[in-house]
């Protein structure tokens, strides 16, 4: 196996190799503490600094408003919890196609006594901004909605949601851990107090994330300990990694624009192509308000994680659902929110393109699927999944 | 400013050489999610489970009882909150000079109506497992003492108190961040149940830790969302840092012995030196159950503030207390449970040594130390801080 083709880009990326550059000095020779007061420790708190003005330029906030995390994960769970235990009872609505940081941690709390909603989506997994409205109650504490889903790629109209949670006095948060250095994103028209991102989806480091917090809102600290991010997060910060995320930024909000244009016009090559080749071959997720790389692909009749395995033995990397759930069996929680026919779920593969893929790419996963969908229908009788 | 002397290894230490250059191909070459079960997936958790081997081999346990976290002070809220959560109610034993992050965690408990007990300590700062049988209720759920303190090197008698744990049927959780990599650790032996350790303490990345938990422990997780670490803890795991913290350790097997004799050197030459040019000053801390590298000195009547920013003026790293909490300027709150006076605890300075510390280093330290201490001493009135 010689040639490799990556296209699984929303589950992780190769780090840039600007970002790496930047991050180097970072582990061997600027090593202190930031939280020491001596130089070493200086030295490495102006490191992170850049990362904080890079990251809030990038979104037009104020630095002060960037708390630092080890992950998306972390993010989201920090927004949810932290909000939730600011009041320590009340009513949570999120949505069904969250990732499973929002969803868990909100089931989580739902355990501790919190109530919950979990508003629904359309066939194209769209979340209505009408449910959210129908949803709030007068002990609602917090509106937590996705800006793109990772799996099928679907943009939530976050802008009208901003404005009934404002039109409620209800904190909304995001997930943008997928839209983050892809698109364009301004908080304040959107009407978002907080929001959730990560490096290691941008051509950062896996280890490295941010929460935004607006100004006033009013959050606790989930993880207990030192002083560190004006008190919000204790621990000591993960300076290479931070370095590596606000470079990440920069490089994002350079090229974020043409790549997205480019990513489309594959995104459909790859689509078109498909279903040229393939009988019973469906796009999910929205027509228009997408990712412009990513591509979620349902065969019906076929076994997702075969296909991902046949892909594999020539060198692709694709995704049977998001990789935080490949291994699990059952349908998507995504697709079956969708209300997607379950003979049509358990053929999703998703494809998330990026920086290295190339036309030729998209050719050699077209020239694969064809051949291999072809053999794994045979082996299985129609409808038998 | 050319000379240089880093004597705050406690707070955080240099990546070592051997490490970065096995951490490196995972930034860019592989960069898989590890969740991914395709062949760039594979090989990122390839990579994190070489690290997890030789984590487990160096505390001789299973590698199915090291999870992965982003930090000691993740580790710590981890240990001491899955254990709580698990168990929904009853009491908690800790000690008053625990880190901050299992103190604050027990504290964040306590407010959500768990009980606690801080069992006090003696001048050498070393709890009395007695006073750990005492505190032991019906109702206890689990204690969280550390091996050895962060600010003044005191060791804790685990051993006898795991026996006390053990006899009464409670886990017993220790956070080994400032021991792990440095002395030989035997979780068996020991009574340990769960076990913090931390990368950046011994030459491996910011940003990479973990939590040895025993089989059959009864634990939560803490944070929310994939599968991740066999469900223990969701987020996509840092695979370079991992890596790194893997290498670290293995490093720290093979040189970490001949080192601590190199360091207690150092140290003794360090106390030595101070004490015969400086007057009116203490080693605090336990005179002989204590860490080789750690030197943290009483200077009476003196601001440790101002000796951290002179020596700093003359290249030099030391900390004031840990550096989580400097900044502070109240004493810190080890001290203040060792029974240190007022006037001999606002003037400790300390000094952590470690690879790259040479006997020039110290005697550098020793020509800046007694003008600055004289000088600061005839600035200030004696008895006025």
């Amino acid at each position: 196996m010689s040639r490799r083709v990556y296209l699984d880009h929303n589950a992780s990326t190769p780090v840039h190799p600007e970002v790496l550059a930047e991050m180097l000095p970072y582990f061997s020779d600027v090593y202190g503490n930031p939280s020491s007061i001596h130089g070493f420790g200086r030295e490495a708190r102006e490191g992170m600094d850049v990362a904080r003005e890079r990251v809030a330029g990038f979104l037009k906030v104020s630095s002060q408003e960037i708390v630092f995390t080890s992950g998306g994960t972390e993010s989201d769970n920090f927004a949810v919890k932290g909000l939730a235990m600011a009041k320590g009872k009340g009513h949570l609505i999120t949505s069904l196609v969250e990732h499973h940081a929002v969803l868990r941690a909100c089931r989580a709390l739902e355990a501790q006594g919190f109530g919950l909603t979990c508003v629904g989506v359309d066939e194209h997994g769209m979340v209505d901004p009408d449910d959210v409205r129908r949803a709030i109650r007068p002990d609602t504490l917090a509106i937590s909605i996705m800006h793109a889903n990772s799996e099928v790629g679907t943009l939530q109209p976050i802008e009208a949601i901003g404005r009934i949670a404002r039109e409620h006095d209800v904190p909304l948060h995001v997930d943008a851990v997928q839209t983050f250095g892809k698109l364009p994103i301004d908080v304040d028209a959107l009407g978002i107090d907080m929001l959730s991102f990560s490096a290691h989806k941008i051509y950062g480091p896996k280890g490295a994330a941010g929460l935004y917090i607006r100004k006033g809102t009013k959050m606790v600290a989930v993880q207990h300990g030192g002083e560190h991010e004006r008190r919000r997060r204790a621990g000591t910060e993960n300076v290479a990694g931070i370095v590596g995320l606000g470079k990440a930024v920069e490089v994002r909000a350079r090229d974020m624009s043409a790549e997205a244009e480019r990513l489309a016009g594959l995104r459909d090559r790859l689509w078109n192509g498909v279903r040229e080749r393939v009988a019973d071959v469906r796009l999910s997720g929205h027509p228009v308000h997408r990712l412009p790389g990513t591509a979620s692909l349902l065969f019906r009749h076929v076994e997702s994680e075969s296909i991902v395995l046949g892909l594999d033995l020539k060198g692709i990397g694709v995704s049977a659902g998001s990789a935080c759930t490949s291994g699990n069996v059952e349908p998507s929680h995504v697709l079956v929110a969708m209300g997607v026919p379950v003979d049509w779920a358990m053929g999703a593969v998703r494809c998330s393109l990026g920086r290295s893929t190339g036309a030729e790419d998209i050719d050699y996963v077209l020239e694969c699927v064809e051949p291999l969908v072809r053999k794994l229908r045979q082996a299985m009788p129609v409808g038998a999944v």
